[in-house]
């Protein structure tokens, strides 16, 4: 049984992190098309994490990218998030755009570029502590287009050198978190294609390092809820790029592909006693808005996580317990449908109430005359984008 | 049972397409590394397809880019072309990095978008007509991103009156190759996604519509082949985009992937009397040399189909069609690796010296000094890409 | 705009089709688990998918499978079904469980086995005479599992042949349903692989050809409502082979693996008008219970289907439309999601109390003692599967 | 540079072992081809092993699975494999074929189930000292099939401990093969769905704890060759089971469908130093002949890895790491390639002679009127099937 105010409550304490550079222009290798009103630099980009924040209730922290969000002083970008009403979460080192970089980062075969690339990631942690942020997010680019362009084995080596010495630079409250991808940008291999090389790493460097589920990174028909269950169980799940797909790493809004994988993913969370943020499971949003209006994108997807979320914590857990202890397989799944099935607006309309937000977070951005305001001051100098 | 002399003479026969855009740079949406040498105009690329043919001897035209390979004068583009030994192939035009394309060109919900992009259409008609081409090749960016975006039916009566314009424009002697692709650009539905959309369409059209067979744009599973030889059946196989890919539309060197796919797709050709060129075929590379040069690249695609299809002319059809006949699996199975087991360099070698043209094309253009002039020669000016 | 009473009388007009073969135990190549009260013969086949509709209302047919269901007297069969309340639905005939059918039906390099076969399809056009069913159902198991294994241009020749006389031999008032399907139980090629090719053929054939789209039969990745949306905007939509799959051809209840996907595919269908019976799209279920009990199984899919109607016939059409004309991405999106949301469990309880049913189909049938009876009935003699 | 002595030797010492269930009947869900000759008991299927093995002189000994090899005395099934030229090579338990275990086995959420499981693992550890087998191969058919069906962490906690009590049972000599599959029999969750899982859970138990790579249990676009090497890395690999697929768990003819993954496959194996027989990599096949008849095909796979290990071990180790290491993407890709389009058949054949057998196997199994001899021996009895 679950009772309304338990699920409002963790509701409320549910902290959803967006991404900087989902403000900023995106596109395909085809083209990016620009949108009006996209910030400039990373102090924009954090007025519209504020932002979304200030319209949903649960967005307190944005992640950066660097060197995208690059500035003189992290310190004032830290206190400039915090007047705004939030904190920098994590840090993205992007060891992948320097023309360097053409073969690889930390697994290049050339021992300079590596030394360029660690560099990189030892600045970020300091970027970390200069800002507050608890957690340094590794994603590489690194992999292989053609088969016997690279030793296999060589290029983990490096790997797990460079992860060494990051490690080893980290201060005591900082957590590693290392993404895997299947493929994109390389097209042959992938130095970490899969949740199990991220864990094998991770095992290696020690507790705080945790692997990071980005649930666009999958082969087709990957059970993503099985390995957050798996990770979480072990230890090792450090947190989530969420995003949703039909095909590849589309970047496409969380639940507009599939809202019930979202959902089955989130309880696994919730039976994990995941949801809570003393679990350090950070749940971070990695998408691009590549043709819709990138604020409200971000409203509605913090909103779809935060569906998903309160259907998971409608399910009965013991009449499923119950269901599944007597095998019965028809009875456990229809406890799980059943809450699914459930329309969630209207108890979260009400806790936003309590909040002290408007209930219907996308009508109120789009009556609040934001949007426009955004066009008519963001006139001049160079629009953010992946390039910067 | 094959003899030499008629296996050579069908591969010298065989005509292979480079596309100019693949001399340019290119990349992923993560990032273009910009490489030494590349073409700055239509007339560079023109000049690299022509030292492609020059080294293999099977590669006597190049596909162009409507607009990346936009001139102020076609005839003397072709002039220039034939003048350095080849003619210009497929017409491309390109309705999707345009602004107003961000929702679609010819299935945009805007009529002034859709009147823009069937414009240019008509455009690349005219310009197929000024260079001498027959083939205008049509792939459409167009689809949506998000369940419910746009009509699915609604766009396809877009796409249908816009290829019906663009086909009572073109001249009696040009076909239109109508391309088809899953995803990418766009993550929820392509308009074209699938064969059979594109051979529907052709269908409506008229006998001059066919439809081309990218190598790269299915789901995983699809066998190529089988579609190859469905559409020769019914008389609709227009063409290939040559490539090859691990995931999805990688772009890849063709025949690096999965060689003994390209023997298959090469066999159903051969079986179906297509290589021919009175068969009408293309046979048209399109790839992305994304961190290797691009010459010796597009060089050894040239080499791989050519390697492909000399086993593929190596298959002993006589046998194979009696293990066939006898229900035989095993038997025939063995006809076919027969022949993909064969060592086809030596002949080929062979063939190569009978055409006046180096055995090695790879090692003798690496020895030419091509590359480091091209370097040294072009300095200056901006870099050929996708956006020029 | 929609109104409540036009939504409810969609709902009560539609009919959805139970396939008899669901009812007997059904497995994998690794296993058959037998169940207890599962019939031993047609008959009892019938009166399962009777009190399937009895639960409902809504499956006042079965569809049949020749040999598995073969009886001494059809129009006893027809009878005893219009006792129980129902009726025959589509004809199945099955050419791949004989020996000879080692390399395939219609298409085996065999003359004797294609006429074998041949001779099974026409058996079936009259035994759906016999039974008064109008639609003769085919899939064909036909293949190859090694590349040269048989000649794919070869079989298409026997297919087309082997169609045409079945066609020639149907009365007016039937109509053929191919269907296609990606692979297994062959794994190199299938005959009819796709709905492209299923189509194809279709329009050689005529009219009353249409194409059967089973929602677990496509490459990962593959948009089912687009080719939904694209046959019927041909006029060669035949029908529905429902049910769900994470991977391959799961066989699993429908709308189990991915509701969304089944909501997006009845959009395309309510869009298109072909919700309505006069428009003679057949809505038939294709299902494995492997593992849970059947007739509660088959009860639960039907109201999946029913489910996603219903949130199908919520959409406001006028908005979506005005937001698609508008090239809102996001407004058109969140119509189609606020539907999708709604919980629709209310309505179809009050729909099935004007109907006369029970509100809870489900828990209905539990409370019944049906299952108990029929476990204490059907003792002895031997129990229906996929070989009887 | 590589010499065709070492070449040979390391041919020569080559182990490949056959699976006594690929000798019986198999097909699929939809129908079991019986075949001529077929074995009838685990006698027969050690003699048809037998046979392999001495008309390739590098299969020498034979995989079983219990019980379908069940024998009342297995130190006499031992010896008749020596007295036959080969020996019991891995055991196979089997616990997915029992009726108790339709919810599962070791996972299975009835702790009678799980017992019953585990004694039958402890059974095999037993058989697998009576047969002088160094290895326990284990495979569980356990998952769910629905959302919510089951629990995914307790079922985990249940794998563990049955894992653990069989580990500890095993002899010192024996290690454990966790082989992981993605789906199939189970279609939502698999227990052991992909190399991390097994990885995690033999990195549990201990270094006699090693991971099975059964090339068919894939998502698509897997890139196996690189779990191959960090397995290999970490001290994991145990194994392989050998086969290939187009789609899912095809079970057709290693080296059928993908040729060049072989190669690339083997070419980690070589470069592992992981071919040496002292590396305890067990070389092993696992398929099905649906259609085609069973020992030539048993044959014909052995001799595709001997070919695809060949190609690997003319790899120009030195060239190729010298362009590796200079970032000589096309150059590296070559050396591959090189190997890769040799024709190794002729080495072969030379191989063979010195070996003392016909060079040329499959023509000199099919002249030996072997087949037509078990065709006239095997009459009556049961033939052997995955039932039995």
């Amino acid at each position: 049984m679950t009772d309304t105010a338990s699920v409002k409550a963790a509701l409320r304490a549910q902290r959803i992190e967006t991404p900087s550079w989902a403000f900023g222009n995106s596109g395909t290798r085809f083209k990016v098309f620009a949108q009006e009103g996209v910030p400039r630099n990373a102090y924009e980009k954090v007025d519209d994490a504020a932002t979304v924040h200030r319209f949903t209730g649960v967005a307190p922290s944005v992640a950066v990218h660097i060197p995208w969000d690059r500035v003189d002083d992290y310190a004032e970008l830290a206190k400039h998030a915090s007047d705004a009403g939030i904190r920098i979460g994590a840090i993205n080192p992007n060891v992948f755009q320097d023309d360097v970089y053409r073969l690889g980062s930390v697994c290049n075969p050339d021992p300079a570029v590596r030394r360029k690339a660690l560099d990189h990631l030892l600045e970020c942690v300091e970027i970390g502590t200069a800002t507050g942020s608890t957690i340094l997010s590794l994603w590489f680019a690194d992999g292989t287009n053609y088969p016997g362009q690279d030793s296999i084995r060589a290029r983990q080596d490096r790997l797990a050198e460079a992860l060494e010495a990051t490690y080893a630079a980290m201060p005591g409250g900082m957590r590693m978190l290392l993404e895997y991808k299947l493929f994109e940008p390389s097209f042959y291999t992938m130095d970490v294609p899969d949740w199990g090389t991220s864990y094998a790493h991770c095992l290696q460097l020690g507790e705080r390092a945790q692997v990071l589920v980005d649930t666009g990174h999958h082969a087709p028909g990957t059970n993503i809820e099985f390995i957050v269950a798996l990770l979480r169980r072990a230890g090792r799940l450090g947190g989530f790029h969420f995003n949703s797909r039909f095909y590849a790493d589309d970047d496409l809004m969380v639940g507009a592909a599939d809202p019930f994988q979202l959902f089955r993913i989130m309880h696994e969370i919730v039976q994990a006693g995941a949801l809570d943020p003393a679990a350090d499971v950070a749940f971070m949003l990695d998408q691009c808005h590549n043709i819709e209006p990138k604020i409200p994108a971000m409203i509605r997807s913090v909103l779809n996580v935060q569906e998903a979320t309160a259907k998971a914590l409608l399910v009965d857990s013991d009449a499923l317990q119950a269901a599944q202890d007597n095998g019965d397989v028809l009875g456990a799944n229809a406890v799980l449908m059943d809450a699914f099935n459930t329309d969630v607006r209207p108890i979260l309309a009400e806790l936003r109430e309590e909040m002290g937000i408007d209930p219907d977070p996308i009508t109120a951005y789009r009556r609040s005359g934001h949007h426009e305001r955004l066009v008519a001051e963001r006139q001049g100098g160079s629009q953010a984008g992946w390039g910067a």
